[in-house]
């Protein structure tokens, strides 16, 4: 076996794993979309194919994981190739993870139809659904075409998924005191808020990953902590 | 240089990153600890140590997560020790996560002693954190010694303290609506008892890891979801 066909060997393994990340960050986006769209329609059955949906996300992290195992115990591969090989892994967890809140956010919509609705938060957290699916699909294009830029762009745009559920957080405090009875409901709205906050952070992630194999480091202007809410005390005074 | 050679100075690295772990874990019982302590007593300069201290953990998981790289490109480990190498990422990613959760706790602190306190939350949310350092603790060495029973009692304990955090959530609703000057307080301590359960899913996370290595699969019935409130009806109803 020439040395050129060990590397084309290594190459197709490596674009069949990538092939596996794309695949689990399209089930992704439309559990995010699924899991909005559920909530903003109160749609219980749409909520819980979400649910159900997230097993087969699960699996195919566990297959990334095995099959990247494979490839570096198989091919022990050069410093470079080995750093392509474990951002697949982070990106794998990041998209697990943005997989389980997309759950629980089906999960809250069991209980939020039980409850009044809201007035105009459910399509406020839907857009804020909708940009987090959009960024996650531009950090993934810039993943496979290797696009720091593009990949910047994205960790800039989750400032404004921050300030989406800053001003959120703000509002359901105002509803909860103008009546207590909006306050289980508020609670739930609230988390899956920030639990959509904390999609846009492993997104983030991912644009990071982008920007360290491109320029092999992580930019230091990264992960600016949008949720003002935990320091503000101006916030704390509503 | 002799096969033996090459083992034994595998095995001198791994221990290496292995020892880099475990100071991580200390580093991040000591930030679950002092911020919690810092809550309870309104320390403000306390918690601000915390927040500094973070910048170590973080330093520590990027050196490991370099060390690994390293060892796993010079070394190119057999399946077995690949294993343990890629278990001690995951590890060096749960303890970062949970550092970043008991900095999010101090951050808090910041903006709540500028607040009434909330008669008996803060015991209560001292207790959970306790409770958490000693499953991190214990987890940790049965890494360390590959104990699987240890692993699996910490697995079981993380249970209490999905209870502890079902408990607090009816008692912060509770608070709410006896009150709505209580909401905005209630609000930032009810974020802190759920990233305390969050820390608790890391550590179980570092015990599966544990049941991993040792039987080379993870446990069936592990990640029992315990965080009741987004599924169960009655806890909509308080």
């Amino acid at each position: 076996m020439t040395e050129s066909h060990i590397v084309k060997s290594f190459d197709r393994d490596l674009e069949a794993v990538q092939a596996q990340i794309m695949k689990m960050g399209g089930l992704v986006e439309e559990a995010i979309l699924k899991a909005s769209q559920s909530l903003e329609e109160r749609d219980e059955e749409l909520a819980e194919r979400v649910r159900n949906g997230d097993h087969a996300i699960d699996e195919l992290e566990t297959l990334i994981n095995e099959n990247t195992a494979r490839l570096i115990a198989l091919r022990a591969p050069a410093a470079s190739d080995l750093r392509v090989i474990l951002s697949v892994m982070k990106i794998a967890g990041n998209l697990e993870r943005i997989g389980d809140y997309a759950k629980n956010m089906a999960k809250r919509t069991g209980v939020l139809v039980q409850m009044s609705p809201i007035n105009g938060s459910h399509a406020a957290l839907r857009r804020m659904a909708r940009e987090v699916q959009l960024m996650l699909k531009d950090a993934l294009d810039a993943y496979i075409q290797r696009d720091a830029e593009l990949a910047m762009d994205v960790i800039h745009r989750d400032e404004d998924v921050d300030q989406m559920y800053n001003a959120l957080f703000r509002e359901f405090l105002t509803f909860m005191m103008e009546d207590p009875r909006n306050i289980t409901a508020c609670m739930h709205l609230h988390f899956i808020a920030k639990n959509t906050e904390r999609m846009g952070d492993h997104v983030t992630s991912i644009a990071e990953q982008v920007i360290y194999l491109v320029k092999g480091e992580i930019p230091d202007m990264s992960r600016p902590k949008g949720d003002q809410t935990s320091v503000d005390p101006k916030l704390g005074k509503v």
